[in-house]
């Protein structure tokens, strides 16, 4: 499969790496994949040079990342995903699955964040990404849990589920397939259009608190329903 | 026990009803309970006068209702919290185990209601009536859920938590031994001080949606940790 990261950061990289080691052949795309760049200190994560070197990736531009992959994952961070997507290009994106992961996390007074105001209010980042590219299949997933789970659900022990939400129910029925085939996800909770992605996103204080005070990642939530 | 209901629509009467029932001395105070107020239509519940002809129970003023309890519910509207809670009075929350069941939720935009901004960008309506109230002990807790489950967890079928927050350890005992005793719960999660009210207040967006697209209140959360 033609897979296109958006973002080189803790996320976009832990994606890559494990579709990498699965076979597929995958992009990853940074604003400016300059040497300098490359060899970046990276907050939470190595910088691309290293990763480069572990597995074999390659780093291009947004817009190459994008044109590239027949599957998008945006791993931007949410205050820079609207503009990153656009580097990427309306053109690259249209008609293609586009798995939002972003949060719209606000760093500005330290931890924990809270969510950014501009996508939060009877709004979604989730939402603003799917106004902002209409063509494009948005499929907000994998953002309610960490990067390390994202990709292999088992790193939280029990049943547990990834919450999806978004406008196109194939598009939604191939990120399930992926995240199943790829990641071992096993259970789904479909939370409608992409005005979902408002519940999803309001998930991360939440997740973030039980990061901070149970000092473990491998935390998420069992929906109980009738 | 001597128990105060601050608020009398749809949560304060179901907590009301059920603690009455339980045996409690129980007072629901309301901002002006005159004959006219008493029998006035409410949204989402029945007129306080039909309530009382069901229950027996007794409505006053907030300020009565707060004196008499040992034990405060904040069942009002998010909205209104803190100006209903200033009515109660200081003097009569003071010392006291304060659990605010309210939400701050913002439906100027009809359904689905966003959260209001004065409490959701790094703080939270929980945090703000502790400030406010600087010596109740306030635990945040049944917010995440409907009345009905409140009440009686099993209306929620299968394992699932009730997620409580405050900076007392005692009194988040004795509301986790309030839910137990008389409500049913047999699961908590403790989300520490009473920050941890952003996280759960964070979940009403997502419990919304679920009772939307799901056609059933009865639905709760369970976490998967370590």
């Amino acid at each position: 499969m033609k897979i296109g990261i958006v973002g080189g950061g803790s996320v976009g990289q832990t994606l890559a790496s494990k579709l990498i080691g699965n076979g597929h052949d995958v992009l990853m795309g940074i604003r400016n994949p300059s040497p300098e760049e490359l060899a970046k200190e990276r907050m939470m994560t190595k910088p691309l040079t290293e990763w480069i070197a572990e597995t074999g990736g390659e780093v291009v531009t947004f817009a190459q990342a994008a044109a590239h992959g027949d599957i998008i994952f945006n791993a931007t961070s949410g205050e820079h995903a609207i503009r990153a997507l656009k580097l990427a290009g309306d053109g690259n994106l249209g008609g293609k699955v586009l798995i939002d992961v972003s949060n719209p996390l606000d760093f500005s007074q330290g931890m924990p964040p809270a969510l950014l105001p501009q996508y939060d209010h009877f709004t979604s980042l989730g939402e603003e990404v799917q106004k902002t590219f209409p063509n494009a299949r948005v499929v907000k997933a994998f953002n309610t849990v960490s990067a390390s789970a994202m990709v292999d659900a088992s790193f939280v022990k029990g049943d547990h589920d990834l919450f999806i939400a978004g406008n196109d129910g194939d598009a939604k029925r191939t990120v399930e397939n992926l995240a199943r085939r790829e990641f071992g996800w096993k259970s789904f909770v479909d939370l409608g259009d992409i005005v979902g992605a408002r519940a999803s996103e309001h998930l991360l204080p939440l997740w973030v608190r039980l990061w901070m005070i149970g000092s473990s990642p491998a935390v998420n939530l069992k929906l109980v329903r009738p």
